[in-house]
């Protein structure tokens, strides 16, 4: 008999280099923050601590998200889609989820003019990363 | 001058493949319904038409959505994200986005007892893809 995270791991289908897209969603605005990537051992500690852990491609480790910003992500509900090839994180975010100091990653819009950032910063980089 | 097209083409980071993961979210009620992927031709004819055209790494080819089904999506918003490397597509969903007949594609959930189907289908899939 296998536990819970067992069937839901087993249900995933990791790509090639063992990882799996992970769209990150407000759990109550909705709001798209960010899609990042999964290894298993991402997934298996998410689950277990409720507290949102991706895997850094050009790191090459684990990355729990706020680990230097503190601006984590609580996870509220994981879900797989109908092929197991993506997962989606309903989140409860502090503060902003882009390195840029918005909210969300998925800030410039193709409009006929081009592309247009239609959201500013809330939080200056600086002060998310650094010197103080 | 490039063209606002040239101008989104040229701030998408496609991977070693030529391809960028694409998010379909239904516009009005924030709803996440699927993830595929784009190539090049295909952010071009999706920004062209207006009409969502995905790339289909299992059949290598295009993938107009709705074109066998009939539920296709019509663009309401292209975005990118910070890195570029990965797309929202804010879209009006006609009828459902899953294969299977559910309106999401992510209709499964991790749940202590282990990974639950919180959506039933809304169509047969019969009747999306055959039979008469």
């Amino acid at each position: 008999m296998s536990e819970p995270p067992d069937e839901v791991l087993a249900a995933i289908a990791f790509n090639a280099d063992g990882l799996v897209p992970a769209i990150a969603q407000q759990h109550d605005t909705g709001a798209v923050l960010m899609m990042a990537w999964m290894n298993r051992a991402a997934v298996a500690e998410t689950l277990e601590t409720g507290r949102v852990c991706y895997f850094s491609r050009s790191r090459d480790r684990l990355w729990r998200k706020g680990e230097s910003s503190g601006q984590v992500q609580r996870l509220v509900e994981l879900r797989v889609d109908c092929d197991g090839d993506t997962l989606l994180l309903l989140v409860d975010q502090t503060g902003v989820a882009c390195h840029t100091g918005r909210l969300s990653c998925f800030y410039r819009a193709a409009r006929p003019e081009g592309l247009v950032e239609i959201a500013a910063p809330e939080v200056a980089p600086e002060v998310l990363y650094g010197g103080g």
